[in-house]
This record gives C-alpha cells, sequence and structure tokens, in this order.
C-alpha cells in the first residue's frame, strides 16, 4: 500500500517521523489512531511532521501499534435519491467528532456485490461497519463474525433477529399508515413498491399493508401491487398502469417517497386530482416530500437519530464499551396533503 | 488490519489460502488484485479457499505480492441531494466491471476534512482517486504528488489547471444561460449561489452570470446575489429576501437544482406565477428538475458521460497506459418551462 511506481521515493516510515516530531512511536500511533488520547501540542507537532515527511500510516505498522485504523466503513444500497443521505450525514458528524473516516460503499441494492464490499472494507481495516436492513448473504454474516468485526443493521428492526440493530418496524408503519387509509373509506387500495429481492425493508412495507387490509377482513391477494425500480420515472409508469384498471384504485400506498412523487406527477399529467379523485403515500419523508405539489403525506423515518445513534453505538463496541444492542425507533406517520376521504 | 480482539482466531494468512486452493501465492494474489488475469477455474478455486479460511487480504503481503490494492477512492464534497450521485454510479458501473470496489468519502464542503480522507484513502491503499472541483488545500495535492496516487478532477474544467480533469466549463454554461435570461427581455436579474468559499464550480457559475451581464454592458456589481446553503428550505428563503426588494428581480438564477427547486416552491406559496411573474433557472439537470412545477430549465451537466470517463482514464492511469488527460465536455441548456420572458 505504499508508493506506486518502482521510481517512486523512498516511503517515510513511522520511525521517521517519529524522529522528525522527536516523539515515541507509540505517540505518532496514537496520533493517528487515537488523537484524543494525545495533547494538542504533541499532536500538532507530529501532525507537522507527518505532513512534512508525507508519510501515511502503513498497515502493518499500525496493526502492531494499534489495532485500530480509526476508519469506519457504511454500505448502503444507492447513494442516488438522498435516501440514506440525512442518515449517512448524521453518522458521519458524529465519527468526526471522534477524528474517526468514514468510507462508504454503494452495493446498487446487490448483495453479492456487498458482500465484496465487506470483504474489501475488512481487508481496507474497516474497524466497524453500518449496515442496512437484515437481506445479506450468509458469507458476508460469516466474514463479520470470524473477524469479529462490530457492525450494526439501520433502516430495519427485527425483533427475531440476533444482532445489533438501531432501526425502526418497517411493517408497522405501513400497517398503520394503510389503517388510516381504510379509515377514510378508501378501498380500492393499490401499492408501488420498490423491488422486494435483497430488500428486507420494501418487502416488509408491501407486508404491512397486506396485514392491515386482512386485519379489516378485506382480501390482501386482491391488492394490486406494482413492484418498479427506484426512480420518479418507474414511479411514474407503475401509477399509470394502475390507473388504467377498472375499476381504478382511490389510493396508492408507495414503499417509498421517490416512488410516491413520480406517482403524484404521473397523477398530474393524467389531470388527475390528488387527493380528491386519488390519494397518494409515500415513505421516508426526505425533503422532497415537502418540494413536490401536493406535499407528500408520507412515513417519517427518524434518520438522524438513527445515524448518530449507530454511529455512538458502534463506537463503544469498538471499545469494548458495549456488546451491541437493538434498538426500535418510532416511524409515525407524516401528515401533509395527498391522504384525503376516498370519492363518492 | 488483522483481527481486533487479543482472544480471536490466528488470521488466516495469504500462505494459507494458497496451500488449501493448490496454487502459488502469487496467482492468490492475481486472484485478489487481477482477477481478469486468472482463469476462471482457478479463480473459483482461490476464492473459495478466500471464504471457507475468512482471509482478508493483508496491506503488507498485498503490497508485496502487487503494488495495487484494488480500490478506488472518491471524495465528494456531499452524499446528499443527488447532484453527484448519478456520474458516481456511472463511475462505479465501470469499476465494477474491471472487478475494482469504490469506497466514497464525503467531505460536507470542507477542504480540511477532504485533506483528511485524501490521507485516510492513501493509507487505505486507494490506487487511484476522483475528485470534485480544483479548490482544496495545497497539502491535499502534495500528498498526491509525493506518493503519485493517480487521480482526476471532475465538475469542473479550467485549461490552466496543470492536472487531470474531466469535467465542463461552469464559468461558460452559466454565461451562455444568462445571456438567453438577457435576450428574453429580463433586466433585473438576482442570483441564487451555494456557498463559493471552497466551492470553484459554484464561484465560477457567478462569475458566468456577471461575465454575460457585462457583455450586454450591464454592470455586475448590480447584480443581487445570495450566498446560501445547499438545501430547498435555504433556497426558498433567499428567494423571498430577494423577492421582498424593490424593484423586485423578473428572473432568479440558481447556482444548482436544489436551490431553484426551493425558490419555485417559495414562488407558489408567494403566489407568484413562473415563468410569468418571475423566471428560474436552475444548474445540474438531476432528476428532480422533471419532478417540480413548472418543470425547471437548467444547464444539462452530462454526469453519467464525466462518470464513465474518469473511471477509465483513472484505469489507464494506474495501468500505466495515461499520463492523464484533459477533458471538457459540453453543458449545453436544458430547456424546460421555468424560463420565459420578462414581464411588461
Amino acid at each position: 500500500m505504499t508508493s506506486r511506481r518502482p521510481q517512486s521515493k523512498p516511503v517515510p516510515t513511522l520511525e521517521d517521523v517519529a524522529e522528525r516530531a522527536r516523539v515515541s512511536t507509540a505517540t505518532v500511533s496514537r496520533c493517528l489512531n487515537a488523537p484524543q488520547r494525545v495533547s494538542a501540542v504533541t499532536r500538532a507537532r507530529v501532525m507537522a511532521a507527518v505532513q512534512e515527511l508525507g508519510y501515511a500510516p502503513n498497515f502493518g505498522a499500525q496493526a502492531l501499534a494499534a489495532r485500530r485504523t480509526n476508519t469506519f466503513g457504511a454500505i448502503i444500497p444507492t447513494m442516488e435519491n438522498a435516501i440514506f443521505a440525512r442518515g449517512l450525514q448524521a453518522f458521519q458528524e458524529v465519527l468526526t467528532d471522534e477524528g474517526v473516516t468514514l468510507l462508504v460503499a454503494s452495493s446498487g441494492y446487490r448483495p453479492a456485490a456487498e458482500e465484496e464490499q465487506i470483504r474489501s472494507l475488512i481487508a481496507r481495516g474497516a474497524d466497524a461497519l453500518l449496515l442496512i436492513g437484515h437481506d445479506r448473504t450468509a458469507e458476508s454474516y460469516a466474514m463479520l463474525e470470524r473477524r469479529q468485526i462490530p457492525h450494526v443493521v439501520t433502516w430495519a428492526f427485527d425483533p427475531d433477529a440476533p444482532r445489533s440493530s438501531i432501526g425502526f418496524d418497517n411493517r408497522a408503519a405501513m400497517a398503520t399508515l394503510t389503517a388510516e387509509v381504510l379509515d377514510r373509506g378508501h378501498r380500492r387500495i393499490a401499492f408501488i413498491s420498490a423491488m422486494t429481492n435483497g430488500n428486507d425493508r420494501a418487502r416488509l412495507r408491501v407486508e404491512g399493508a397486506r396485514s392491515a387490509l386482512a386485519a379489516r377482513g378485506l382480501d390482501p391477494a386482491a391488492m394490486p401491487l406494482e413492484e418498479t425500480e427506484y426512480s420518479f420515472h418507474h414511479g411514474a409508469a407503475a401509477f399509470d398502469r394502475l390507473m388504467r384498471q377498472t375499476p381504478r384504485p382511490t389510493a396508492v400506498l408507495c414503499g417509498n417517497d421517490v416512488l410516491a412523487a413520480g406517482a403524484l406527477r404521473q397523477a398530474r399529467e393524467m389531470g388527475l386530482d390528488v387527493p380528491g379523485e386519488v390519494s397518494i403515500t409515500g415513505f421516508d419523508d426526505i425533503e422532497l416530500c415537502e418540494i413536490v405539489t401536493p406535499a407528500l403525506t408520507t412515513v417519517h423515518v427518524p434518520h438522524r437519530e438513527m445515524g448518530r445513534r449507530a454511529a455512538r453505538l458502534l463506537l463503544d463496541m469498538r471499545g469494548g464499551d458495549s456488546a451491541g444492542e437493538r434498538v426500535r425507533l418510532e416511524a409515525p406517520i407524516k401528515w401533509r396533503d395527498t391522504l384525503g376521504p376516498a370519492p363518492a
């Protein structure tokens, strides 16, 4: 991991930095791995030497000096659409305050890709990992166990799952929202979902809607379901297909806000009044919800709290101050303007 | 970078994998660092051994075996608002096809944070780095030079900058759009910009608007400018401040689409017709532009082409097949519905 060209200059070592900063190699290592444990004066002198020499810590030396790289990893399904952005931002803010660098990988909702990324982040020396949801390959979990990497599952909460998680109950949240839709007299309810394969959040949201229908004695299997890719365009196209059915749905539940925003746009293009002729709901409560017209009624996901708490938990787990925990956060309905009574 | 608990099992070595897979350690290393150079059969056997043993490549061994980690880094200013998401997605798709893992860091538009992230990605053994824009600390560039890390600057093109870049001319693009606004009779033109400190893209877009005004004999310094943080809310607040001025601007240029979407929402809340009473333009052409009402006229940034070409260039530079290049892509106006003639 040193320089990449044979003809490059000799690579400065930890010893070179220690000598130049007139401190022990252990002190240099502490500055790099646990800066809060070093006086500001010493740290300034060491970091100056690090910069002057262009020193980049070497894994071997670092592993010997302190069994951590002070880098955490996060693997998210996508960097698009800002679904995970706010939570990740809060996660990073806490880590930054602790001098920890965050490296993020995006799996494209592909469990095989996530497995490679987990392997790579472990190889790069990540001290701890933030993961999204419970769906991943057995080998992914096996690697985390074998290498004893502290990790936490977010964006989902499964009381039966054995591992640390800070999330919310996707199924219960969607069931609650669906009950509110039913309370407003809607019976022809359709659902636009993200692809559920490898995405437990999406799957649980569909299950939540079905369970609410069943609880009212309605047939869950009769609910029209469009499973589609995660984009405005796909949401609009799915809404278009649903509204061509007869009888037409009076309410369309969307598995996330991006699909709902696409549905809203399509409703506008079809000249349909929302919520007068058709109600539309989302899930996530990203900032987009307040930008679309009418503003989107959705489920509020506690992005920032989830990110902050996941960071603190992983810091505690790395430090040996926690063996992990399982926290269920609330995900309440965020009332705006797209859910109304069923048309007469 | 091995296991993090004293009591953990002994860590499997490259030699263990080679023995189990019945190949040489060099072959194992090739599988991990240049899989395309190993037969599928051998690779399958080696990767099976890697998984069975839970082996994670060790930097020391890897640096000896092949001077690359097969991991690229990207440092972007923010993961929010999907500005960089599409380009980064295209960047990652090319890398994935080549078996390269991408790790991303988000600097929060803070050059000092970016410097730490560059240092960390070098320490983690990144083979090459994608960077956004030219504004960064001298030390950031010095590290890249010292360690000879292939890197490319994207989202900006500066003919005078000495380093590899695949971008577009932010100044010229905004000047062209401003000229179109002037052609429609607008003279009271205001600008909502992202914070320009440490953000050359934002600064150049403001300069582009001013240069277009000056080219028509108008006073660039007379253009009202609101510099604000990057969010819908801040865009809306800035638009509100601008529209309280008398005489009121008839056109508001926004430095990016997110600020423009906030301005559009505020115009709606103020009961202002767009573009009848006030024209609003954006910059970036993210998918959001088609979601807002009316659809946003903006500057199209070639996100995907930029990402793809940056990936290919870095792969060539890493392989020694390129010493780098400087490419200026086009960023044409994307005509939609928010730019109209100045009100009489």
